[in-house]
Parts: C-alpha cells; sequence; structure tokens
C-alpha cells in the first residue's frame, strides 16, 4: 500500500523561502525570456507587434515586463530538489504574414543540492531542457523502464564534446531514482544529483507533461486559431478532405 | 457485466436540495476564497490588481461577490456521501511584477453523514484537501491498488499532532471504499465515513482530477501566456533550447 | 491487422445529406436549448443575464438565435446510424451571485434507422443522453468489457416504468455492438437499433469522452474563473492549504 | 534502456532551412485555408462574418492573410522524414443560423524523400490525411500493433481508382515503421516513402493526436459555446436530463 505524508514544499515556511528564492532573480528561475535578447535589441519586431495586439487590447509592454507567471513543480528531496516547468515554443512572423515556430518549447529542469534543512543551493542548480520527444518517452514510461538522455550544450560550436549532461530515469523500489550528471571540461568539473521520487510524484509528472506537450509543441496555437475566428465562417462547399492530399 | 441505473442526484428533487444547501452557504460549498482574509483587508493589493484588470475590462468587485462557480461531482451513498472539486491555486504578484504560485491548488473533498432519505449532514461535513502528488497517486490506481493519506490540519501549529485526518481509497467487490477518518484529540472526537463507489464513478474521479491537476498545480496560467500575447513576437533568432541549459 | 477504408460520412454527398438534415430541425439536432422554455418565458432570467453579459460584449440575443454549433461524431453503418455530442450543463444563479449546476450535462446519443442506401430515419430516432458517471463506465471499458446502462425517462412521474430504455455496449470480433431498446407501453412499441462499431470508432468515441466529461460537469467553467481574472491577485499569505480543511 | 541523442530539427541549420522552406510556399505547407475558394469568390459569406466577428473585435481580413500558425511535428530520417499537423474543420452557418460541421478536420501528414545530408524535397511531397476514425485507430495501437489506411483522392470522380494512397505503421525492434504508399496510374508514377520511428516518436504522435482530435472534430467550438456566453443563464428549473430523451 501507498503512504504519503504531506510533502514539504506545502509548510508556508519552504513555500515563503521559494518566493525568496523566485523575488530577486526571478528572470533565472526556468525563465524563457532571458534568452530572447531580441526583446531588447529589435525594436521592429516588438512595434509590430505593439500594434498587432494594441488592437487586442493587450498592453505589450507591461506584459514582458511582469505577469510573467511561475509555477514549477517541485520534488524536495534529502540532498537534491529538481523543479519541473513548461517552457513554451517561440514563434516567428515571416513576411508573408505567417507565423512559424522559430524555438520549440522544452520542459525545463532545474536541478539543486541541499545545502541544509530545507535549504538548496540556487546559484549552482543544473538546466535540462527536455524537447518534445524527450517528453514522449518520459510519458510512456512503465513502473520498470527506465530512460537515459544525452544533451552537448555547446553542440555545433567550438566547444562541441567539452560539456556533457546526461539524465536518467530509472526505476527503484517504489517509484524512480532522477539523476542528472554534467561533466564539464572546460571548468574540469562533474556535477552529479540524484532525487528520489515517488510513483505518485511521478504520476504528477507524467500528467503535467502530457497536458503540457501540445503547449511545447505549439499545436495549441494552432487548435486557438478557429476560437480566434473562423468557426462558421466557410459557406458550404463540396470540396472533400481528400482533396487535400490531391490538389497540389 | 456492470449495470448502472439512474443515479440519485439526477432527480430533480435531489437537485433542488443540492441548490438549497448551496445558496445560504455558498462560501462553505468548497470554497476557496473564503480563506483569503486579504479580500477584505489589504486594499492596496485590491486596487492594484483592480487597475490591472480593469485594463482588461473585469469588474473586479463583481467577480468576487458573485459569478463563483460550483460544479461539484457527489456520490451519494446509503450511509454517506463526498462530493469532489478542485480549488484553483492562489497566485502572488511580487515587487517585480512577477506571478507565483502562493497557496497551491488542491481537489476539495466533502464528506457527509446520511440523516435520512436522501438528506446528508452538511454542518457535519468533514474536508480533505487533496495535493498535486496525492492526487498524482489517485490517478494512477489500478484496479487492485489502494492508497491511504495522512494529514495534520494543525501542523507547525502548537496543536500539532491533537487532530489526525486519514483518507484511504480501497478495492472492493466491484469499485472501491472510499473513506475519511478525523480523530480530534481537542474536542476528543472521532468521525468517519465511508462510502462504496462504483469502477465508473472512480473513473470518473480519475478523468476529473487529470483534467484538474494541471490546473490546481497552475501550469494553465503558465500555458495560457503566449495566447495572451507572445505568439508571434519573436523575429528569428539562431539561438538553440541547448542554450537555455547553458547560459547562466 | 486493422484495416480502414474511408468512412462513408466523409463523401460530399453524405454531409450535404447531413446538413439537410440539420438545417429544417437544427432544434432536434442533439440541441440543449429547446428544452429550456426559460428562454421564451422569464424575461427577467435573460435581462439580468443581458446586463451582465453586455459588460462582456456578448451579444445574448444573437447566440440564442443562431451561432449553435453541431460537431456530432456520427458512425453510419448498414442497418441504424447512432450520433454521439456533448450536451453541456446549464447554471443556475443565486440570489447570493454564485453560480450552480442546475441541470447535468450529458452525452446525447441519437440512433437512427437506416430507411435505404445512405438515408437514415431522423424522424424516428430515438435519444439516450449519458450521464457523467455512465460516460466514466464507457472510458473505462477494456476491450473484452461490456456495460449497459437502464433509463425511464418518465422516472418521478406518474407514468413511470411505462417506458424503458436500455443501451448496451458489447464487445464483438472486432469491435463491439452498440445497442439501444425502447420499450414504450404507453404507445406499446418496442423499438431496437444495432450498430456494430470498430475498435477505432470506439476509441474515438473514448478519447472524444474524455474530452468532454470535465465540460459536463461544469469543472470547465471552476478552472476557467482564475482566467477570467483571480491570477496575481492575492497578496502573499502565510495561510496554508490545510487551513481549507480546518476552518469552518 | 532506451537512449536518445539530440534531434536533428533541433539544430539551428536544419531549423532555418524549415523556415525557408516554409516562407515562400506557406500556402501548400499543411495549410487548410488554399483549399477553400470560396474565401476570394464567395464575398458575401465573408461580409456577414466579417460584421458577426467585426462585434467581437477580430480583423478578419489580417487574419486570413496572416497570422496563419504552423508547428507541424516533423520526424527527420536518413531516407525521408514526414510531419504531422492538425488541420481544423470548417463550418458552415445555415440559414437558421445553425453552424455545423462542413469539411471535417483533419491530422495532415506530409511526406519529404531526402536528397542530400538534411535536405529534403517539399516539391515532391505527398500528403495523407488522417480522419478522425483513423487517428482513433492510432491512438490506441499497442508496442505490436500495426494500422494500415487506404485512400482514393478521387473517389466519387471520374478518376475513381486511378490513384492509390495507403499509410501503414508496423512495428519494428524499438519502435514503428510509418510508410506511404501513392500508385497513381494517371501519371504512371509510384512512389513509396518508409520512415522509423522510435516509441517516443511515436508516443508524441500518439499524445498530440489525442489532443487533437476533439479539434478535428469540432468539439471545441461545442464546449466554447458556454464559456462564450451561457454559463450561469439559466434560472432554477425542474426539467430533467431525462426529459432530453423524451420530449420530441
Amino acid at each position: 500500500m501507498l503512504k504519503l505524508s504531506r510533502v514539504l514544499p506545502l509548510t508556508s515556511t519552504s513555500r515563503h523561502r521559494l518566493l525568496e528564492a523566485l523575488s530577486p532573480r526571478k528572470v533565472e528561475v526556468g525563465d524563457c525570456l532571458r534568452d530572447r535578447p531580441e526583446f531588447t535589441s529589435s525594436s521592429a519586431g516588438i512595434s509590430t507587434a505593439a500594434n498587432s495586439y494594441a488592437a487586442k487590447g493587450i498592453a505589450l509592454y507591461k506584459w514582458y515586463t511582469s505577469d510573467r507567471v511561475f509555477a514549477p513543480y517541485t520534488v524536495y528531496k534529502g540532498k537534491a530538489a529538481f523543479s519541473l516547468s513548461p517552457c513554451l515554443p517561440t514563434f516567428t512572423k515571416l513576411e508573408s504574414g505567417s507565423v512559424v515556430v522559430d524555438r520549440r518549447g522544452t520542459m525545463m529542469m532545474n536541478f539543486m543540492h541541499s545545502i541544509g534543512e530545507r535549504k538548496y543551493d540556487w546559484e549552482k542548480r543544473q538546466r535540462f531542457a527536455l524537447s518534445a520527444t524527450e517528453v514522449g518517452s518520459l510519458i510512456t514510461m512503465g513502473p520498470q523502464d527506465s530512460c537515459e538522455f544525452f544533451h552537448d550544450p555547446s553542440m555545433l560550436s567550438s566547444n562541441a564534446g567539452q560539456v556533457r549532461k546526461s539524465l536518467s530515469i530509472k526505476p527503484n523500489s517504489n517509484g524512480y531514482f532522477v539523476s542528472l550528471t554534467v561533466v564539464n571540461n572546460l571548468l574540469n568539473t562533474k556535477d552529479q544529483f540524484s532525487v528520489p521520487i515517488t510513483a505518485a510524484e511521478f504520476a504528477v509528472m507524467k500528467t503535467a507533461c502530457s497536458f503540457a506537450l501540445p503547449h511545447i509543441m505549439g499545436w495549441d496555437q494552432i487548435t486557438k486559431q478557429q476560437s480566434r475566428g473562423t468557426a462558421g465562417l466557410q459557406p458550404k462547399s463540396g470540396s472533400q478532405v481528400l482533396d487535400l492530399e490531391w490538389e497540389k
């Protein structure tokens, strides 16, 4: 029988510690905007956008300087902790006006070492961004399955191969071990995290990842198009779905 | 073969009894706002909010004094009944403008004793708030699995340990027993509820909880951000997801 | 191996026949509004609503006289056909301003006899409205499971027991038989429909019903509340989820 | 144990090649609008729509000439690649004001041959549009299951039978083979594509298709109706769901 006692982060003390952690350095907390220099540089892109959004009554500036929502799912254990949070894709508007996915979305994981009772070292955290396909393998894992992902953050750069990250999820007696290893030949460091999680915590990860997957793929933007304006627009037409395959 | 006859609450009489029950004491019906004194006290918070929402054309006052939607899933059985309803998280806006989860959301359960034909004692009900992780264990339960959760409502207070609540879900011949025990050493009372549910009723609970989980985690607010304004904003950029892991 | 050829309704001819069928008698096509006399009678209710919705820029009148969306999932077979479509719950606004579910939502099924090649007798159709719990048993059915539901449309009336409807879903070689029997002692009639469906068609029904379930329960209205205005409203607070269980 | 290395399309080079591919010929990239001549021809339909949408503050013209969102899930392998993207249904507004599905939605697949390192021949791609029922069979496939679909793009035309398309998904050692064969007796050509996918890639397809299914069925438009205006509108009523089955 599975037994659960109230998890740590639900206590107000740890919650407030989390808030403090977020407050000063929010742009580092699984934040996907800080990595978008264009927001300060390309004013053209902004202005265009501002116009189109002004029509929709959205205050663009305010939006990007505030209202960023943070709701990571965090698992705190004795020696380490990790948080999981969706990182939405970015889109590019082409001259044609079409909008295409530019940078894919990910499920961002942040690992922290414990540095005292209910204290975790945010400064020395390590990040691992799960791609849609990696999320796909996570959500199909059975109780006895395990998976391992390898990332090279410097891939395609002169430093290719200098830093190696590997994330593994392996079954244990009553759940899984979630482990991250980061080998950095440039800094000559090796960092390891291992967080045991219960089947229930993994179930939350799987359900939340299944919910987030279409969003990090950008499919929610496709399905939203109709609610933004096409329903009921088309007069009757005899053309068939088959035409879609046929016409070119 | 599983057979179902029309469930009681679908009769207009019992539905109206439910309405009466809700009407006078709605703020107690799985209501998550009543536990937020700040709505009357901290006028600053309100005013700030009012401004930001006025921009979005939302009448804040009206919102909190009405329009609260109640749609609990209630299972009425001979000796007791329980209702299940999502309780959304609360968010805190930091000085930085970031919005972080303050109080986590839960799946709120309310248990009531039967006090006559189709009558249940709402006054003496007992509540049990399932955390995201507890919901995780519920939605992964197989036909033969069982789970048990323990809560101490006075945890971290001087009354710690004086009140113990335990919720258990255990398989029986054609479904599960959902039981709540509340031992209160302060009032010197022990309260027990046991509600047998069918596999179909449990399936509704699992499906509804899977739907609600991302919402009580606050992830729907994260994925909604884009629809609130980022799609198509970013000019092309060569930066990779990998950068997200690398940059600091 | 499962093989599928293009299903009938995808041909433009049958689609247009469907449109014709819908056009003249749309209010009968799984329409959930026609059964709400209050829309013509209780002008008070309307006006109140009109006011509150005018604020949201929604043209109430237009809404109820048009824009009704019909997208039933219909399975056409040799001897009969049935369609499946979600029927949203209705809500009641209490004096307190709270909104509670009045009439539960259902998954509405309409069965029709074949009366010629690709022709089905809409006039003599029979309806069966699956409750949330009945949907729960449908979506948990395994390949070898079967289920049967019994409804008495005149339940609680003087005609109780005069009409009996039973819907059964039973496995066959490569899918299921979906059968409806309606015995009417008042009209002295017995009507039977049996539609064989493939595993793929049942998969669509299960996935679509799982999607629709939270909506017919009204939970989408609960989770929508936050996006309608509470995110980021609450100042920090030390109160815990546990309080929710404790305070009364 | 399943191992994944970073997938090709995540490199900025291949991503930009994708953007270039999309830019000039966006209307061909799984675009569902190009097959709707009415947008240029039937001005009546447009104007009507424009009015109704103007009320909702949506710039109709802008919408259809831009803001089209493309976020296909693409699997690039050595000899071929395919992309998967939801194609929303079109709706028809009847004189009565009711909105019915005109052309069903599909999951559109585009297959391309490899013509060099990380180069795929978009010009000679072949399309295959999965119907809701075909999606149903895909999302219920177990690890050992396979399925095959046959389409005749010229069905019901004088060219019926001249072109045959068949899509098959068959299990292999660590995933599936997704294969498309197009035999065209008019052009006297036979085109074959075979793309091996991992279990993880198939999991993404299944999860994304499960998310998209209600949308291609148009059910999201049904469930959206309430949020567009009915919640809290109905005064109390004693009528039951059962009435829905009974009244005619």
